[in-house]
């Protein structure tokens, strides 16, 4: 079941110039599905990432890390590579090798340093990496790089998503257009181990050494860290964003005007894409916006869309269409702020002012929520009352369907 | 449904000395049920309590937090008043006036002063409490004070429990015996608003004043802070110890020798009271022990506790008796333990060494997880491998019927 989740047009998915794409299939745990995929970059290209924040984080994140951290030692990243079918997490010091034996061989065919490539795993966790499977196959998906895979790309990195996730935009600058378009995978943590969250954006711009870092926290903040289907934080989460510079806008610092458009769009982008994580999250049936504003800092407005975002109780009323805002007002108040006056406090449920200065509004009907309540796209807005801050999350309902997912036995 | 809840016998509820209980059905929701319960105390009894963090504090949680801060100069704690039916929680400034019109009827009724009563509600939230109800019945309440009324207390607190909760001890000292016994409601938040945690324990042996508070803190945290059903945390949840003083046991300090033994036999029973609520969580088919040792803090301990016993998905596996352990590891290694080496990890299920030094332990059999698994009740032991602090949570696991429950329309 998924809310409203867009089927990508290989049409509408622009290639990004200097930008490629190769697939091939491994056969890692299934035979006939596309489960590896290269992607390369022209040199002088940028790239930085975010991962997760779990201590049992996955061999391959420990190696994006390091070779991220490396760069402009061995040169710059030029190349990354994705299996799915196997996490290589809870694989100690072999899951080690193993990632590290994949950018070796791969360095090899593409002529690059091992320390230039990026690799990516999610699948099964626990079990060895089918190290053999993806070294047979990497030659194949080398030879079938091209800058127009980007379809095919998306559909190598899912695993139990119930389809391809990938979006595309082109923005016009003073200086000419810039094309941004992305691929991600992910539905929540799911059977049969764990599913992991995997964002790659790519775009033409060019940015001066250093920017990227920082702009790449920022959008993952306001996109992939602003969803939540379960809350479970897997091991093997990452979102990387590459510029191959090969439009005519090149950006050398934020003060550059082309700067704001490229980072508001580049946050557009990454936000249909976390945003369709959740229309395909495991049983959801409505998608849900929870604004917060009015916060002293963002930091608190999160912790107060995460409470309610997180909340078995209020995910569970949206499943039923149940307008029951005391679930709501509850979570508000246990998020953590612990010098909230709830007296200043008010809440909408779509257009509708179910909450006035912390208590029920006495013009709210309960017929109003229940009308909002039964579309499959629900806003939630809460003001604070104490500040100028704001924060936006998106997270979807609890149904039987999610249990059902996740207590099957894994087959 | 419920895992391994014992029914109390009224024979098995020892009274204690100068804690009397009065039952009356005021009619608050539904009519010819159990609904009001006055509880008093003899002059000289200490009273301590601790009351949620929620924000949206219920009135009469706030009215408790001043008759206790206030205790000493108006005269001790000598009564308590629970209402069921009605939260008396998102009311506003009609709310306070209500919570403390009760205390004034009951003061009236008991010749004492207002502030010498902690008035309790419980029930519905943002409707009106039904004052003139309550103040009609408070006459009955009070007509019916019998020290040995301990089921019909349990059966009148109860709101959405599937069974009264109750239990209690004699414990020996080289003083002579000491009586507890307790009493509390809760099966998480629930339909059809919210159900409110309250646990009321009394003894008969007497404490030198200022020693209970932070006694009654302890046994909060070692107890009915360490459950969970769905994370969410009510707005009237209240936990009170109350001692009256009139056994033969004495104690002035922390250094007594009677202390050690009277808070053991407290804590106990406060977690024997907690794990009721457990044993009857919405939903709940399996009784989950989550045992943390080898932290540096007990802090840190808790954290990586409440991490799998919050999480939805370690709580689906349960459900479905699937030793999934990579999902109690990720949770382990989201718990926010930002130092935590993983490759010192060692986790059990039951007696099964199911985690070694972070990984799969390489004897490890799913057969053997299998059959922990279909246990009713079942321990997991987490070790971090890093200090010597250790704690305990107990939890349910994630049902079909938890949704159904929280899903229904209110009615």
């Amino acid at each position: 079941m998924t809310v409203n989740l867009p089927l990508p047009q290989k049409d509408q998915l622009k290639p990004v110039k200097g930008f490629q794409m190769g697939i091939a299939q491994a056969g890692i745990k299934k035979a006939n599905r596309k489960d590896l995929l290269v992607m390369t970059l022209v040199p002088g290209s940028q790239v930085a990432g975010v991962f997760t924040l779990n201590r049992f984080c996955a061999a391959p994140v420990q190696v994006c890390r390091e070779h991220l951290a490396q760069d402009g030692r061995n040169g710059e990243i030029r190349a990354l590579l994705v299996n799915t079918g196997n996490a290589n997490a809870g694989t100690g010091e072999q899951g080690m090798q193993h990632a590290l034996e994949t950018c070796d061989v791969l360095a090899k065919e593409l002529q690059i340093h091992p320390e230039q490539i990026l690799p990516f795993s999610t699948g099964v966790i626990l079990e060895p990496l089918p190290i053999g499977k993806i070294v047979s196959a990497l030659p194949a998906a080398v030879a079938n790089l091209d800058e127009d895979h980007w379809l095919d790309a998306a559909e190598a990195i899912m695993t139990t998503d119930t389809q391809p996730k990938a979006s595309s935009i082109t923005v016009q600058t003073p200086s000419g257009p810039v094309v941004i378009t992305g691929i991600c995978k992910g539905a929540g943590m799911i059977h049969p181990n764990m599913a992991t969250m995997l964002g790659f954006i790519a775009t033409d711009a060019g940015f001066s050494p250093g920017l990227l870092g920082d702009l790449t926290r920022e959008i993952a903040n306001l996109s992939f860290n602003a969803i939540t289907i379960d809350g479970d934080t897997s091991t093997n989460d990452s979102f990387i964003v590459m510029a191959t510079g090969q439009s005519e806008v090149h950006i050398a610092s934020i003060k550059d005007p082309h700067y704001a458009i490229v980072r508001d769009a580049l946050i557009a982008l990454a936000r249909k894409l976390a945003q369709m994580i959740v229309r395909d999250g495991e049983g959801a049936t409505k998608f849900i916006t929870i604004e917060v504003l009015g916060g002293k800092t963002p930091e608190e407005c999160h912790l107060v869309a995460k409470a309610v975002a997180h909340s078995p109780l209020v995910k569970t009323a949206f499943f039923a269409s149940d307008p029951n805002l005391g679930r709501i007002l509850a979570a508000i108040g246990y998020a953590g702020i612990a010098d909230l006056d709830v007296n200043h406090v008010q809440m909408w449920l779509g257009d509708v002012w179910v909450a006035k200065d912390g208590g029920r509004n006495p013009d709210y009907q309960e017929a109003d929520g229940q009308r909002v309540m039964k579309e499959a796209e629900i806003t939630i807005k809460i003001d604070l009352g104490r500040g100028l801050a704001s924060q936006t999350m998106w997270t979807c309902d609890l149904s039987h369907e999610y249990v059902s997912i996740n207590a099957d036995y894994r087959s």
